[in-house]
């Protein structure tokens, strides 16, 4: 039969994202496109001792729950945004989702009419550009620059387009891995509660912070930059802070939450039990459980994996410095997931990556970061995921690829 | 600061059901209007064992892995499909979601434009209502009987509406738990493949399938009526067939399918993975390895629950030959969770409801089944969830509720 699906669904299959992943599923195949955490750094032995723990107690743990998600992790969270990153947010404010995609995307159904404006980074994720695709938003990239979005870019776009939303992840911005100033925050706040905007802040990256050298100790970390959430003088009005545990213990828990004012909760609460009826309690008793244990400490463990990661993108740093990528350009992250690198003049990165794929290896074409297909010059590199030698081996592959690209010019 | 919802968000507050939830909570409150399984009869151990297995395995376990689902599970589902209920449908035409709530959202979302045509059975679903509803399709109830959907209706609306879709669950439909004959799913099956029209057939409820008098065996069990998927000669071509394991294993492990046509279930995969990029892993791979244990058999297990839901429905059934239900009519159903009541002459649903819940019982009023507040006169009453003292309270409650209505018309 001819099946006659909605017409922005087209918008979905265009993705070339979805033919790296199956390619990737060969076994000699290395992705650095992926945003996927090193699987050898979970906790699963304290997941595997959580389970048995969640599921001997109480045959609650794998019935139907609240929409909102498991109240006492939701508690748990209200009071670690309040320790670790001074947000005030009550539990009641707090909805758990299918990680923060699914946080997006619900607020995007509730709040987006086709045609509306979203103001958005630019670069920005492909994951974001495809929920906004797919309710028809009129999608608005804002430049920015090392130190994050520019103000006196932003107003007259606001002014131009009067967009209701502006989606922003200061802290490590996927793909760029950009951290912004406090300046900044302050400045793109200030205009977003001046106009009526709000803000959906995605700090997925934000507990990935270990500094340019690797080697801030943990004070400093902690001493970080405060979140839009935070700064606003009536937090929670103007800012939806979003985030997940994908990236902090594992995201087969598929655990993420958004946190906001009680009016936008409700109705992504409402939105949610729609799309499907809830998370996972079993998931969130789990996880749950396992913060509460005595045998783990989510901060060490997150120390922990800072300190690999920083290992990790020191290597692809190194690597970086060979001949192939002479003239390429980058800035050195302090933290998240990815290397956001300027190939170097007269590379295309869409062109790249057809040959590194024949080679073996992949990683996110630049083009797939806007809206409409710029920064075709840059790529992404996700330093997380890929083990010492995979990551050797892949970058060898890419800069082959790269070789033979700036030998034929 | 002023938030300014997009319009169709807000028919998603106006559902009473969230005023019941919230009631619901209340420890002495006694709710059958939920579509909640018996926790008491939840295989905790045997999942408890898979948990362990599964997270000392392999850290792979709690990585992110495919948007389809964890593919060893979706073999099984389609050797399952197979045999216990003829349908003849590849591991890779099943897209697992998160429930068949996910699955029918999805489907919606990229097959439904704002003003499209929607069939849905009368009554139907409040679930499936909510999703049309946000999508903004135009909802046609089709009328049926105590045999399911009636072609020489069906036939008309067809070609009055021009629909795209049309949604029935032909194993005891939600909420009156009819059963639909042979000869109508054939001429229904027929109806749509002659005008093009995409099936979603949702089978939540076909495995509890316990008989009229709860005293059917196994064999006659297993020669249940066919689904419209395997009546049709291309399988998979205008049904996409949708089902979980919410009601069979355990609502929490948040697994549900949808298995179709190549191209219906490539869309619906590429809009999955932008709404939440995928379903727990970590539950599917623990579901397989319940399912493919030599300690459980989901046969047996379906068996157990069927001989318990079905002296739960007995009792149900004794409660309503009192005099406080005296002139109202239902037909037992012979399987599923609900019994479907038209209640005594002059009694309105949502008016009873109000009653029953200062008294601290809920039930679900008949009018949320209807896109325009029809069947009033008509409420849902779940069996399945509480258990004998409960179920007695409950009924209690409500048949207090009735004759305070009765003796005052």
């Amino acid at each position: 039969m001819q099946y006659s699906f909605a017409s922005r669904a087209q918008t979905l299959l265009s993705s070339p994202l979805r033919n790296i992943r199956e390619l990737a599923k060969r076994d000699s195949f290395i992705s650095l496109a992926e945003e996927l955490p090193a699987e050898e750094l979970f906790p699963m032995h304290s997941l595997a001792e959580a389970a048995t723990s969640v599921l001997t107690a109480d045959p609650e743990a794998l019935q139907y729950g609240e929409a909102e998600g498991y109240r006492p992790l939701r508690e748990w969270l209200s009071r670690d945004l309040a320790k670790r990153k001074g947000l005030s947010v009550q539990a009641g404010n707090i909805l758990l989702t299918t990680g923060t995609q699914q946080a997006i995307d619900l607020l995007v159904r509730v709040y987006v009419e086709p045609g509306d404006a979203v103001l958005v980074e630019n670069p920005t994720s492909p994951g974001l550009l495809q929920v906004l695709r797919l309710q028809g938003a009129e999608i608005v990239p804002v430049p920015g620059d090392s130190s994050g979005m520019l103000p006196d870019r932003l107003a007259p776009l606001i002014r131009k387009h009067r967009p209701k939303l502006l989606m922003a992840a200061p802290n490590f911005t996927n793909p760029t891995g950009v951290m912004w100033s406090l300046e900044r925050r302050t400045q793109v706040l200030e205009l977003c509660v001046q106009h009526g905007l709000l803000i959906v802040e995605d700090d997925s990256y934000g507990d990935l912070y270990f500094g340019a050298a690797g080697g801030q100790d943990r004070k400093q970390r902690e001493q970080r930059l405060p979140s839009l959430f935070s700064l606003e003088e009536k937090q929670g009005e103007h800012v939806l802070y979003v985030g997940s545990f994908s990236k902090t213990v594992a995201p087969a828990l598929r655990t993420g939450w958004a946190a906001g004012s009680s009016q936008v909760i409700e109705m992504m609460t409402a939105v949610k039990q729609m799309a499907d009826w809830q998370s996972s309690m079993l998931n969130q008793r789990m996880l749950h459980h396992l913060l509460e244990s005595n045998h783990f400490k989510l901060e060490d463990h997150i120390e922990m994996l800072n300190r690999e990661y920083a290992t990790r993108l020191k290597l692809m740093v190194e690597l970086l410095k060979r001949s192939a990528w002479k003239d390429a350009k980058y800035e050195v992250p302090s933290g998240g997931m990815f290397l956001w690198v300027e190939l170097p003049p007269g590379l295309n990165g869409d062109a790249l990556l057809r040959a590194a794929l024949m080679k073996g290896a992949a990683f996110l074409p630049g083009s797939m970061c806007s809206a409409g297909g710029e920064n075709a010059e840059c790529i992404r590199l996700n330093f997380t995921h890929p083990g010492r030698d995979e990551l050797l081996l892949g970058m060898n592959l890419i800069s082959e690829a790269v070789m033979e690209f700036t030998a034929r010019n």
